[in-house]
């Protein structure tokens, strides 16, 4: 049986046990964890020793002599009403004093900004004054009744996962991390010096597992130590004045502090981008590549490999960037939560593999007695296993204490069972592409930059607001379709790809995933209306192409067929609302529809738009040609078996090739087939934990039965 | 017992029983009915005998000899997307050809407009044509992938109310009525004269029942002969090239087709009113007013009364408009749905008198064998009832067959019941004053102008989109509070009235109820915030004072401790979850709240926001303290007893007037007091079908308790 491909981590003196796992699970590779350091005489016990190593923070000697070369954060106060012509605010009410700082090193009056919000404009700074021992800017001659912020440069004094780990395990006096910034001058220098210095002292290890580089995705807590903001694509926490004055110096203008605080909304990725939040992203990332980039020549100069890990400080580093193959990293490891999250790293581009660390994390709130740990396992290697069949991660792995899984006898031997059938996955796939019965491309305001990442705030976590949109990406993740993710702007400047078979568009009106403003743009709707017409398929979930303009609330509602009152169109008769008997996009459904937080009041345009869905008073699911183009419209879709057969058919349907879907299909929804033309082989998974039957359709169409154990894999050799 | 303040139908030879049912029920007005024409001999058979008046129809062979006077509308095309770079619009499509034809008379280049809606630009007129032979505009050179719409004049060859009635009741070839239009030179002359002519011809009638004057709101069915557009405030009817050039010189500037076509929403009193707009209605309603009285100054000539009935082609002389009452109108009456719809009967300023219709109307719909037409009558009376306790209408009536009623004789005796329970109302009130606890303004685009009249499509009908606000209008309309509706510009020109003590704001966002840009007028949004920090109270009903602005969606979110997540704040912590235990707003709740529609999304802004309900990650009723003022939130109010309690707590709490509010007043939902101090006389309602019994409070706060039976009214003299 083959070897490899897995990484555990190891523990206290836990040799002689880490290397009986090793063996068990065939791990070619031995972390680090968790504040535990590898002893010296790991080196050679495994091919691969990964050492954590943390650019920005660990080194206080450093951090405490320059504290003005610490990182920085823009804040912003909330909104205070002018009572009487005076207005004095607590600039750090609600936040946290142990992590942040207001800066008054530098130019408050350069750097700060205070901002009338019922005009939006900024106040004078004549009209205001800041007050160190109180901590209070005071505002004069301020108008009555309107709202005022204060937005304020902080030093940031405490790395925010360091932050988290210090409060959440009541890490005492352990003194906290302050995060340097390498955009200042001297930190920038010692940061490599660093490098080499810590190669040297570690010699046991040959991959540096970077976790991460400079800049934190934006974490705030607030005055009671819990979290007040995160974001984490958040760049709020990557800037400085010496950012400030290079971004003048390399695109040509200046940005203001409302820049990048946003009326307090800091740029979440919900927002359309502004041009320039846009601009400074992409001077930040190229900043960050170009300097990592001379970290990891200094790793591979010392004959190491470079792994980055994909979260905490990746601020700079988004893989799907345009700078990011330029560093040279080896590897990219991340947190796997499900299909999405696997091909958000297994797609990386421009690394020589990519790693998943799989749940559940080796911790006493999973491991602990009379609790069944492989029941996470489980479900986490079957959502995220349909993933691993359309694209697979190079390596798995695990994290936390290895001494405490290896007393769940069960769970060790799950595992094993799991990493057997990850190297016999990605042996079959031989790195060859499965068979794709259409290409997909999922439109928002960010495209690329942030495959497999769209609707997200905090890594993984469910909100009530997004899951609902969510579902279409983990459904994606494992469908037998090719996915691409474009933006707005790259309709506008290049048209539709010409491979795209479908276009998907997916969110709440006005937020960055349904597009909002961007659907004013006479450009990019015309685009996408002459190519619907002319035989494109359009997939809108939720607020699809949602902005209120000339007429129609969806500027697609035309080829939807579909549109949404708001109330200016009531006095216009909604005849229908009787549904098709049957229709294609719902032959599969077998338990009642699931729309998540679903919408209000869309309705039928027209008596040709298909009504598939229509209840309470709501159109929740509907299709209509448009031209020799078709467009399916859903209410929601949170990731279900079911939904995911619903958004595949609604593919298929829009896209007009019906008749090519039952090619290496299975008819039974619980049951998905991926099939690799070049290895010649197929496989058939059951993603369900119960037995199932399925018809299992071959590349010609020619179906034959099976009969799948719960959670089988079935590989099969092509005729 | 007395007699009189009653109005019922008669029918074909049924003088006897007319006369029976008169003497039963005190009725002193007879009136003709739906096409039966009042014969010679009723003439001082009763003090009061109405005869229907249709001003502008009736008269075909006028019609005829006058197309080109015939009425106007402006109608739009669906919209229509350029797929080549030639594009023909059939313009009657979807338009019923029997109601409306498209006017060539008038230039088309100058009345009709052909927009491009994609960039909300006019196609010069040079770019199309139209050929009346195949009915089509041609647009050349346009732009592909744009969609178009052409706006264009029609004549009105059939009223709508005629059209609706024929078509229902299969009236086969009877003639359609023609509309002719009284800003036409020669028919406002022969208006004038029928006037006279008919007055002639009609000795026996003394009360003139217009039904009604010269426009029928916007009334527009499609190709299939039903309705496919209904405004019942709606001017689009009221067009003509006569009224725009009319306009011009009036106002001083031009209106655009546009101004009245509106993209299609054909300015819904659900939009923001345009100030063009504004300014187009009240034109109209000086012409239309200045007109009237020339009809009402003959009817008096001739010693006749002259009464209106509010509906049908009643645009142009809203009664709460500022030319209503120049036009000297004896009296108003109108259909009764419910409380509100009394309401905007009986507060009508300068008439005489006020008359409401009751339901059921004597319709074989409704009086069949095996029904009880009994039912609908007691729940009509129910609801009108509390509304007439606050200020009643001076006459009640009925409509329909007299001689199908008089075949129920338990629903004749009900309605001798209602009859003289409405005399007794209205003698115990002798004009005063009920006494008000408080007085609320409720706020929106409108104000005054529309009274009793928000939320509203056709009239009394269920909309889903406005019944979880109407329910404040039905709950305020029988409330011991003092109602004042206020607009925006009310708001901007003088500030909040000093004596209004709460203001409501109700509706979704963006339309006229709740406010939409409005709220981004400076004088306006501060206005409002320092009258609430001041003191004032201010309840919120799903989307109030909301449009994206300066970080906030509900531009008073400070005041009300509330806003609405839209996504872009998704990243900033919610922490406030937990409701008060118990809350002054909810004390006398028996049963599950029912917000209607409702909300998502909207959350406590902090701490100190005083959740009173949340379910299912939605905060749904809240109150806030904003300096000495308050504020509550309620995601929704339709109409039912408990809402109306919970509207009427709100309202004293937001008042900051808990203390004052248990004056006059029943503890048990059921029932409610209305106290009249200058007759000394007051009354408990059970408002009810069962019976109940209450703690009734007198204006000292002392309390005694009582039993009511089902629906009973008790009146008691105060000592």
């Amino acid at each position: 049986m083959n070897k490899g491909r897995v990484t555990i981590p190891t523990d206290d003196n836990f040799i002689k046990e880490t290397l009986e796992i090793a063996e068990k699970w065939g791990a070619d590779g031995i972390r680090d964890c968790d504040g535990f350091k590898l002893p010296r005489e790991i080196k050679g016990l495994a091919e691969r020793i990964y050492s954590t190593y943390f650019v920005a923070r660990g080194d206080n000697e450093w951090a405490e002599a320059n504290r003005e070369e610490l990182q920085q954060t823009y804040l912003m106060t909330k909104h205070h009403v002018a009572v009487e012509n005076k207005l004095t605010i607590k600039i750090m009410d609600g936040y946290f004093a142990e992590q942040v700082e207001p800066d008054t090193y530098h130019d408050i009056k350069t750097w700060w900004e205070v901002i009338d919000r019922t005009t939006n404009e900024v106040v004078p700074t004549e009209n205001w004054t800041y007050s160190e021992e109180s901590g209070e800017v005071t505002i004069n001659n301020v108008s009555k009744w309107h709202e005022y912020t204060v937005s304020f440069l902080a030093y940031c004094i405490w790395d925010p996962t360091q932050m988290y780990n210090h409060i959440t395990n009541n890490w005492g006096d352990k003194p906290h991390e302050m995060p340097f910034d390498a955009r200042k001058p001297k930190t920038n220098k010692h940061i490599i010096e660093a490098m080499y210095n810590w190669l040297d002292e570690h010699p046991e290890s040959n991959v540096v597992r970077f976790t991460t580089f400079f800049y934190h995705f934006t974490l705030v807590f607030n005055d009671l130590a819990k979290e007040k903001f995160v974001d984490w694509f958040g760049y709020s926490s990557s800037v400085s004045p010496e950012a400030l004055d290079e971004f003048e110096k390399v695109k040509g203008y200046r940005l203001r502090p409302e820049d990048i605080i946003d009326q307090g909304y800091y740029n979440s990725p919900f927002r359309v981008p502004s041009k320039a939040f846009l601009d400074y992203i992409d001077f930040q990332q190229q900043f960050v590549a170009e300097n990592v980039k001379k970290l990891v020549d200094v790793v591979h100069e010392a004959g190491r490999e470079a792994m980055m890990f994909l979260g905490d400080n990746w601020i700079g580093t988004e893989p799907y960037g345009k700078y990011f193959e330029s560093i040279g990293l080896d590897g990219v490891v991340g947190s796997v939560g499900g299909g999405a999250t696997l091909r958000m790293i297994s797609d990386i581009p421009g690394v020589k593999y990519t790693e998943g660390r799989f749940l559940p994390y080796f911790f006493p709130d999973t491991f602990y007695e009379g609790n069944d740990p492989t029941i996470e396992a489980r479900d986490n290697w079957i959502t995220a296993r349909r993933a691993i069949m359309r694209k697979p991660v190079d390596r798995i792995g695990y994290g936390g204490y290895l001494s405490l899984a290896y007393k769940f006898p069960k769970f060790v031997e799950y595992i094993e069972s799991v990493c057997d059938e990850f190297r016999e996955i990605y042996d079959n796939i031989d790195n060859s592409k499965p068979y794709c019965g259409l290409k997909v491309g999922v439109l928002n305001c960010f495209g690329k930059l942030r495959s497999w990442q769209t609707h997200m705030v905090a890594h993984a976590l469910w909100y009530k607001q997004i899951y609902t949109y969510l579902g279409i990406i983990e459904s994606l993740s494992g469908m037998s379709l090719d996915v691409e993710f474009i933006s707005f702007d790259d309709i506008k400047q290049n048209g539709v790809p010409s491979d795209i078979d479908v276009i998907i568009n997916a969110g709440d009106a006005g937020t960055s995933f349904s597009g909002g403003e961007k659907w004013l743009d006479k450009e990019i709707v015309t685009t996408l209306r002459g190519w619907i017409y002319n035989g494109g398929g359009f997939v809108g979930v939720g607020e699809p192409s949602a902005v209120l303009e000339g007429g129609h609330f969806f500027q697609l509602a035309e080829a939807l067929g579909v549109d949404k009152e708001l109330g200016f169109s009531l006095s216009t008769d909604k005849y229908f609302k009787t549904p098709v008997e049957k229709h294609f996009i719902t032959e599969d459904v077998v338990e009642p529809f699931d729309f998540g937080e679903s919408q209000k009041n869309v309705y039928s345009k027209s008596k040709d738009t298909e009504i598939i869905c229509y209840e309470n008073g709501d159109l929740l699911m509907s299709a209509n040609r448009y031209g020799k183009g078709r467009a399916v419209y859903i209410a929601g879709l949170p990731y279900s078996i079911q939904n995911t057969r619903i958004l595949m058919r609604s593919c298929f349907y829009a896209a007009g090739k019906e008749d090519e879907m039952k090619k290496w299909y299975a008819d039974n929804l619980n049951c998905e087939v991926s099939a690799y033309l070049e290895t010649k082989k197929y496989a058939v998974v059951n993603n369900s934990n119960e037995e199932q039957t399925t018809l299992v359709y071959d590349g010609n169409g020619n179906s034959v039965q099976m009969t799948l154990d719960p959670c089988e894999i079935k590989w099969i050799n092509m005729v």
